[in-house]
Formats: structure tokens, sequence, C-alpha cells
């Protein structure tokens, strides 16, 4: 399924990678949402290819068009769809994929489930182009979250073995601000290089590479969630895991970017709790910030820090192993097209978007 | 929200920890399933207090009553109602929490969230106990899905510093069907003794442990699952985040236990991608599985494995700084009442109950 | 599916009529709520039967037990769970029924949708029992509803071809204070002795009757609902129709009870439009309230009124044609039990159960 | 919410009616359906305006463009989208409806639902013109249920005082099958010229009328549907209401089309139940189809029958009372634009499709 139902917001993304065109239609939105869209389309150009030489070469302005649901720039309480036409495909690349799926791809899974009538040209409706409408809920989650006092932003915490500094979890309003004016999100300015190093020499020899992003949000109020299945955790999962090749999430403070996949599972209870205390304005706070803003699943009004995994792109330029599904034999093949060698920087506003949404879902039920 | 939908299950959690009953009703089990109450009762002791050193003193004997949905020892179509009496409380122990929250529990954001109406005593609603009732959901689906050649089976990766060797992710049924009679579900012997120690080392000094869990399921036909917001990742995580001290999961096998990170994420795309191969069956299958059975959302028919992070228990018995909220002014406190030093082996079934209900969802919809 | 999902209110019903219990799980309650268990017991009498010569004679107490989410009187944000023990059944009465399907019961579809594994004893879960955990789900909505003001009455518009007086529309307030007081609800005195006669009647030569309720609900707020799915009218319905013998619903008012079909669908748009007036308060009201209160699914501050048909009590003391299922024969049966020749009366808290749900999970998105 | 969640089927419609577009995203369809685009074309045309003295005089192709979900003319598993572009508005016609809103529209709800930001040029998301998507999904659910042998026919029963015959429950097909060759679907030839004589009398003073639709099911098997809320008349009604006009509805047989609203009502039980009998081929049917091949909330597998209430088009010529809501004063107001003196026919199709997708949804489970 490919619509998401919060509990207030609900959307549908639609469309395949090589068809006529992808979008959205969400439903839910409080009227009276302004919705900027010179800034919607510089937060979709965040996760556009053709940008950088980490990223594809297809090039799609991956402008959405909105043809419902806005009047005179703000939300009008109808569902909002937004359309972003297909105008750069070759689908001619992929022609053999239907008998010879890729290896780390949807090809062969798609064609059980839909019962070998699967549009997977380009990748189909399991493309990474599909997180272009998750951007434009989230883009649009985001500024109504913007005008509310609550910002969310991620960065790359690593790529291969070249890791970022993390988030300093009780306060990282500095550091976001920081990420703001960059085009590569890294903490640690460094880091930019390296990475873009361990990317180029991946892709030298046609290969890929994964990492991790740390994503943070500030301004969240206390009481928002709920416990078991529908706590902060639960819901951001939910919506994260529509990523493409995002595979794990841990929540809570990352101390040490190099330390255990789950920090907080390596320490004692006496470490990990954070310690309630007042501050100077009367509210309570804690002193750490391991549990990530989340306790019981409900916001305690610390900032929400979670690191998400990502995998590497399983479209590589060396021959793999493989079979054809029609000979019923083994066979080797090569995947053409272009792609990214890593496609961490395309997705940190992706996270940002999953973010944005279920905190604003949370948000609307105050 | 304590009510979990799923496409077909549905169930919804009730009771706090020392209220009359804690219990469950499951909605959309098909009609005829062979529900065994005594093998349901002993999966239920796997997850029961009082049983080992590790674990709370207080003894519940926690045998559920189905009261609804069961005819002549199956389902009957209806739905399913398990109560569990509430018989062993001692709510003096947690007389003054309204007033001193616990650092890492959930009585501060309860309290906000609730404006003040939770019933906190033993945790409440928000309390570990409340994994009882999601084991009866998940041991009835347990027993369906074995019923149809598919089992699972979790082990404690690790505890504190001490790791277990990981599931072999190709073929894990020889391990698994060893952990079957073990009371303690490790697969290297001796992680017993040794993680048995870590847990007594820290209990000795009022602290508590962290540690991981990895399960797997064997036998899951391909094509289950669904793209975007209903893939198995985002169905399984997000019961799995119904589970109080869950705080992270990773889909993929564990080649290392001891691996920094998402292991993924620091691998390249030409390591990280399974090969496809037919077997000596005709099925197509993969050489290895990084992928932990799933590509986009889906099941490819290898076993899915994934691997949870739970943080240590926060009730310790050392003194903490928190706050009282009535005075707000900061103070010191001490947890009174009895706590587990470390819950991994009891949140064992858990993890395995929620998987069982996520692919026994997935598979009704076949 | 016997979960009710609202937007807020969320609650499952369970039991079967000759189980051990039937109780109901509401989750998505807003803690805070005053629950008057007497109030509760008063409003549940209403619909018990054995008080009068028109229901049946089995009697049960019916008195609910709330085993979890209620603390100090109050909801506490869990969800509230409550149950009926099953004392007073007479399965022996039903032993045939699994072969010989009653005409107009389920006897017949549910073996077919449960595939032979359904519990029709008494009616299984299919039996009018079940409504009782629906009057605890809106007994506890009612009483959140008039401490905000919302007023909602039923009366009997209808039994056989007696009719009642219908509601005045624009204002009921006065006719729903003077149901308050009547065991037998309907607005016009004699229509209680008429409507007895016409029950006694069919009784006297073991038939059954039916009729219609007429509901309305004053005070609810303009702006309620939604367009398209989720109307008040959508909402409305979605939840009357799980009482199992209603089998119409028409929103607006009720002019003449005697009136042919829908009386809006006879009407001219003039005749039909209610013209907006401001009155002395300043606020925008209808002269006339032909559209039951709501317009494009969304109340308008007038009140809500709608009529709902109920079918005659298929349980008649006649000898009917059926099937023998095994035998694959047509045969002649008679059913025995106890049974209500009209149900009319006891129906009556069961629709203001259902609107009194539907119009708290509204007014809860404010 | 314009968001429809089935079981299986979820749908969202989108669109104003004087905004760029309109059009739905149907997720959860099979992959495999054949959606033939000139068969829904011919369907859609049913409801288009424009082709009948009868109704508006607004023209609108109204041929969808299907941009994601269909591959080599099949459901390819992912979400179809489809949409209208609008292209002959008049928006200046609907200038003042902002302040004084149109009786019997939603001009003033959708106000205060949605504090003044609602787009209401042309009725705006409230518009029938919504309808159109509604009957693309129903289209091409109804292409589905033909090729499982499943057929749906609705039937003008009523306009203003002029009655069709109604359908013969036990056998309506070759009704159903008449009914498709005429382009006024009325089963008695001479109501055709009665109705158009009603219509175009109320038209010549400015007034518009209402009526019912009768609607049929053949070849639908026994056993779809759940009982209490998720019955298949919750399932049919919670789409129905989405039609905007239609304001009630009643399960069965109409053995009278001038009788009372609902039949079952005044029937006793002797007369209402439908006795079962084996049929030649030696599958269960009943001698008569009071309950229109519904009991309990499931299918018995007679034909599935119901009437829908429909009110007269609130947009009349003639000057009417209302508010202006800045002024905060009374004042008169007349409806300009382009309106239907009947939208009974266009609707017809509406019904059918909603009736479609329910009965599909309910397959699905199968």
């Amino acid at each position: 399924m490919s619509t998401f139902l919060g509990n207030h917001i609900k959307f549908s993304i639609f469309g395949q990678s090589h068809g006529a065109a992808i979008g959205c239609v969400i439903d839910g939105l409080p009227a009276g949402i302004t919705v900027d869209e010179d800034v919607l389309a510089a937060f979709m150009a965040r996760r556009a290819p053709g940008s950088s030489p980490l990223a594809t070469s297809r090039k799609e302005p991956d402008l959405p068009k909105i043809v419902s649901g806005l009047y005179n720039g703000k939300t009008c309480g109808a569902p909002l769809c937004a359309i972003i036409e297909n105008t750069n495909t070759r689908s001619g690349d992929y022609a053999n994929l239907a008998e010879t799926p890729r290896p780390g791809h949807a090809d062969y899974t798609a064609r059980i489930r839909y019962k070998g009538f699967a549009d997977m040209r380009g990748g189909g409706h399991f493309s990474g182009r599909l997180t272009a409408p998750l951007c434009i809920v989230g883009g649009i989650c985001l500024q109504a979250l913007e005008a509310r006092g609550i910002r969310i932003g991620a960065h790359i915490l690593s790529i291969a073995d070249v890791y970022d500094d993390p988030f300093n979890a009780v306060d990282p309003a500095a550091q976001m601000e920081a990420l703001r004016g960059k085009t590569f999100p890294v903490i640690r300015d460094a880091a930019d290089e390296e990475m873009h190093a361990a990317v180029l020499a991946a892709k030298g020899v046609g290969d890929s590479v994964g990492g991790m992003i740390e994503c943070a949000a500030t301004g969240v109020p206390a009481g928002l969630g709920e416990p078991m299945f529908d706590g902060m955790e639960n819901r951001i999962a939910k919506i994260l895991f529509g990523i493409p090749a995002l595979r794990g999430v841990s929540f809570g403070d990352m101390p040490d970017a190099e330390s255990s996949v789950f920090p907080f599972s390596a320490r004692r209870g006496s470490e990990n709790n954070d310690a309630f205390r007042m501050n100077e304005n009367g509210d309570v706070v804690t002193e750490t910030n391991h549990c990530g803003g989340i306790l019981g699943g409900i916001t305690n009004g610390m900032p929400i820090v979670f690191t998400c995994g990502i995998k590497p792109t399983p479209s590589i330029g060396t021959e793999q192993d493989s079979v054809n599904l029609t000979d019923k034999e083994n066979c080797r093949m090569t995947v053409v097209g272009r792609h990214d060698p890593c496609i961490i920087p395309r997705a940190v506003p992706c996270v940002e978007a999953a973010a944005a949404v279920a905190i604003f879902d949370a948000l609307l039920e105050g």
C-alpha cells in the first residue's frame, strides 16, 4: 500500500518511474496552512538528481504542480494533489529486467507479488523517484511546523567508513542552523571532502556505498504521541521505512558515531536514564537526551533525535549473478541505466520529510 | 493508541499494571484456527516474571482466560477476548510517582499527555506487564503460522557487552530448533553464563543492563508485503515499537554481532547485494541473505531476519536526580518496587509475538 | 469486523450470546471524562430484556464491570474495557440451528462466512445481545456529551401501523425532555397503549412487528464532519447499521410520520431548502430543519435529526420453511427459545448510543 | 475526509469544481484487472452533464486521463491515478457566495468547518462534479466485477411523485439487462415521459425535484461481509453517503414503490422472513428476497437490493431567504450559474459506482 494513514494526515503516493506522472494526494491537512511554492521547490531541489557527481545523471526538474487543495496560497481543507510529470525516461535501458531480476532490487519480489503485471520500467513504483512526492508531503508539513516554531534538520552521519560528528542531542539548534546553509549537509566540515572521496572511490570501480542519517526536531512540545502502537517511534518508523533504501532506525542520541548500532543497548540504566531538572524558566527538561525526546512513546519536550541506516545503492556497474526467470537458469547480468553511487545526500530531505509528517500529524491531535 | 490495525488482524490491548485486569481483544482472526491453550500457556511462561534471578520478584501466573472467540478449541470468527486478572499488586510502592517522575520512565510524559488523569500505579498502561496481552495475540498467530509451515524464533544477541553468535541468515533452521529447548535463548552456549554474570554484576550495584535481540522467520513465502508504507519492514516496526523498552530495529543479517552500526550501511553495493540463484528444486533463492528476506518491502522467500535494540531497564536501585512537579523544584528520588535488572530474556517472546502478528497479517492477504 | 474505527474513538465488541462473557474495549477516549456508573447502569437498563411484556423473558442483569481505563471515576487515557458475564443461557434451545437455519437470521450466512466454525448458540456474535456493549460505549459518550451541553434522545416513531408524532426538528428540546421520564418513549401519550396493543396482537399469533425510531441531538455546534466519505451521515450510518435489525436510515425531519418514502425525495427544492436567518443572538439558524442539521456532511448548528427503520424480529413462534443443510433437503422448522415480539423499545437506547459515538467522535476533532 | 478506506480498496478523491483538475487515486486494486478505457468512458458519459434538458448546461467532456497504475491495459499493482482537467468554469457566477450562503448548500457549513479558507467557487470540493472521480473508481470496479460474473444496475424508482416499477428482487436480471439499453433508466417505459414532464414542470417555475434510485447486484456469492460495523449495509452506506444529495438508504426489496419508506418496518416477521429453499441445482436460495440479499451483514447469495433517497437540487432559480455573513443581517439571494433541475438520472451511475466499490472490496477478502 502506498497510502499512509496517520491519525489526521492521510496521503497516497502514485506513479511509476517511467509512467506519465508521479505525485501525491494529501487528505487531512487543516485549512489555512500557508504553502510557499518557492520554499517547497527549494526543499525538493535538495532531493533532485543531477546536481552532484554523486548522483544519477538523470535530469528531472521535478517541480510539482499543485492541482487542488490550495486556494490563494493556503490550504483550503480539500485534498491537495500535486503532480510531477515524467519527461526524461529511457525505458529501453530496463528492457530485460522482467526476465533477469537485479540483485538487491524489488524486480523479483514485485514480479511475484503482482503476478507478472507490475510495471518495472525504471524500477516502476519501487523507484527511488517516488520519494519526490514524499518530499512534497513532508515539505508542506515542514512549512506548517516552522510556522509553529518546530524545526527539523538531518545530516549525513556516515558514508561508507567516514563519520560526521553527531548532533548535540540536548541542544542541536546551532548545528541545525549551520546545516541549512550547506549543499552537502555535514556538521564536521572536513567530512564533506572525505565522504566525496569515499563515494568516488566506489564509483570508480562501478560500486556504491551506504551510510547513516541523523535527524533532529526542536521545539516539539511535550505530550505528543501515545503508548504502544501509536508511540512517536511507531509513527516515525512506519513512514521512514517508506524510503526504499532505509533499513534500520535507532531512537535516541548517538554520542559517538562509531559506537554500536544501538548505543542504548550497551549502556547501563544509570547511564541511559536522563535526569529530570527544572530549568531557569520553570520548565521540566532533562540533563542528557539519551531517550531522544521520547519516553513511553510520548514526547517529553526535549529534541527528538533518531538515526537511520541506508543501504548502498543496489544498482552497480559491475556484472552480477542472477537468474533468468523464463529459462529458470542461472545467468550473469549487468545493470545499465543511470544510477547514484550514493543516495545518502538525496535521502537527507526524505528523512526530514518523514519526520515532519509524523510530528505534524501528532501535533494535530492536540 | 493501544489498538493495532493490521490489514486483517486488529487488536486492542487494555489494562493498567495495578488495575483489575489486563487483556486483549483480537478481531480479524480467520475462523478455524486451532488454539491449543497449553501451548499458549507455555509461550506465555517464557515472558512471565519470577522465573529467574534476572527478573522481577513479582509473581503472576499470567494465565489468560479466553472469554470469547473460541468454540470447540478453534477460532469461530468472532473477536477473541482474553483476560488476565491482576492479583499481586503492591500499589503502595508507587505512591509518590505522581509527584516525582522516574527518570527513563513514562511517568512525566503520561502526566502531560493525559492531563494528570493517568493511572500510573506500577507504570499503569505503560508497564512492561502490558506485553503479556501482546504475547497472547502473538502466541495465537504463532500457532496459526506453524500450522502453515512458518516458524519464528528469536535469541539474545547481546546483553551489556556480551555477544551471542548471530543467526546463519541463509538457513537458521537448525539454530532455531536448538533454541527451542533452552530456557535462556542463546546460540553460543557459553553466552548463557557470561550474560548472567553481566546482569548480576549490574544488579549487585543496583543497576540494570540493555541488549539486542535477533529474530528470524523461516518458511515465509515470497510475495508478502507491499511497497512504501505497507512494506514488511513498516509492518514489523510498527508493532515492534509497541514493546516499551525497544528503541531500534535493523533489517537484514548480522554477520558479526560486534560490528558497529547498521551492518548494511558500511557495506558496498557489491557486498550487500544478494545474488539470485536457482536451487536444486527449481526455486529462486539468494546466495547470501543480507537483505533479511525483504526486497522493496516484499518477502523474497528467504528467511526474514532482523535485530532489535532494547534499552536498559530504567528502574534502578540507586538514587537519581528528578523534579518535584508540585513544588517545581529539583529533588532526589529512589525507585522502590520490584524490577528486572535485565528484561532482555523476557522480551524475546515479545519480539517473536510482534513478528508473528505482522507476518500472519501479511499472509492473510494472499 | 466488530471493531468500529472512528477518527478518534475506536472500539471492539466481543462475545457470543452463550459464551462466557460479552463486552467492549474502547480506545481513544480522552482522559478526564467522568463516568458515573449508576447513570450508565440506568441507561443500560433501558435496553435490558425482561422488563416488559414486549420483550424476551430472558433475564440478564447486564451490569457491566469496568476492568480498565477508569481511575478515580474518570477515564485515565488507557483503553476502557467493560465486561458483562453471561449467566442465564439455555443453549439447548438452539441445538439444531447449525443444521436448519432460521429464516431472517444470520445462521446460514454465518455458516458460509465462517466455514462452519461459527458459534451460533443463541445467535452467537450476531445476537441482539451484542448491542449491550454498544450501549456501554454509547452511554459513556452520552455522559461526555451531556457535560458539553449536547443532548441526544430518540423515540419510537412507529410500531407496525401505529405512528407517534414526529419531533419538532427545529426545536425538539421540550419533547426530548418529556421523553426522559417515560419508560416507553413516545411523544403522543396515546401511542403507548396503541403500540402495545399492536405488539400483543402479533405476539398472540406467534408473530412479531417492526417499526421506526426517530433520533435527535441538540446543542451540536456547527462545523462538525467533513465532505464525502466522512460526512456526519456516513459516520452515523456506519455505526447505526451495527444494530442487527436496523435496515434503513433517512436524514432530515419527518414532517408527517405517515408520509410515504423519504420525505425529502418527494419535495421540490423550494420546499426542501432551509432558509438561513440571523436569530436574536446574532447566530445563524435556519427557519426549517429539513436537512436535519447537516449540509454537505457538516453540521450547521441546528438539531441533528434522522429516522431509522427496524425490521420485525425474525424469531417467530410459528412453523416456517427452511432447509436441512446436511441432508440438502427442504424442511419445516420452528424456532424455540425466548424472543422479543418487538425489539423497537429496546433498540431506542441503541440508536441513541450509535448517535452519541458518532457525534462525540466528530466533536473530538475540534 | 475525501478518502474512502475499504478493507482492500482505498481511494482519495481530489479537486474543487473550479480548480485546475479533479481526480482520484485508487490504492489496493489487485494487479491484472483489465481496464477498458472506452467502457469506462461510456460509463462516465451516463453521469456527464450537458446531455439532457434535465441537466445543467455546463459541458465538460469529463474524460479521465489515467496517469499511473495501468500498464498494457491492466492494473499493475501500483496506485491508479486518474485526472480530469477542468476546462469550462465560470467562476464569476459564484463570486458572492462567500458572503451569502445558498440555502440547502454547504456554503455555510464549509465556511465554519474550514475557517473561511474553503474554495467554494462552483461549490468547490462539495460540488456534485466530484462524483465524476467516484464514477472512475466505481467504473473500474464494475469492470472487475463483470469479469467475475457480478452485475450491478440501478434505475430511477421515483422522480417527484412519479414512480417506476420496482425490481423483481428475487430475479432482477432481465430488468437490469433491459435497462442497459436505455439512456433514461426506468423499467416501466411510460415513466420516462411522465418523469420528464414532472421535471420540466418544476424547471418551468425555476424549481427542482428529488427522487429515489433502486439498485441491484446479481451474481454476488454468499458469505461476503461481516457482522456489526463491517456488514454489507455499513460498507455500502458509508460510500453511498459520499454522493452529495443522497440522504437516505433502505436495504431490502421495494414491493410497492408507493409504500412507506422502510417497507420492512411495517411488515410482520412472518411476512418479512425469507424462507430458505433448495433449488434445482442444490443451492440454497430464498423464496422471497425481502432482506435484499443480506442477513446479519453477510450476503446470502440472493441479489443485493437497496433503495436510496435523493433530495431535490438545492440550486433553484427563484429568490430565497439567506443571511449576509459579513453584515450579519438577513437578506434575499438568487442563485446564478448553471444547474440541474433534477440530478436523479445523473446520480444513477454514481449509486452503481458506490455499490461496485463496496462489493468488490468485500469480494477481495475471499
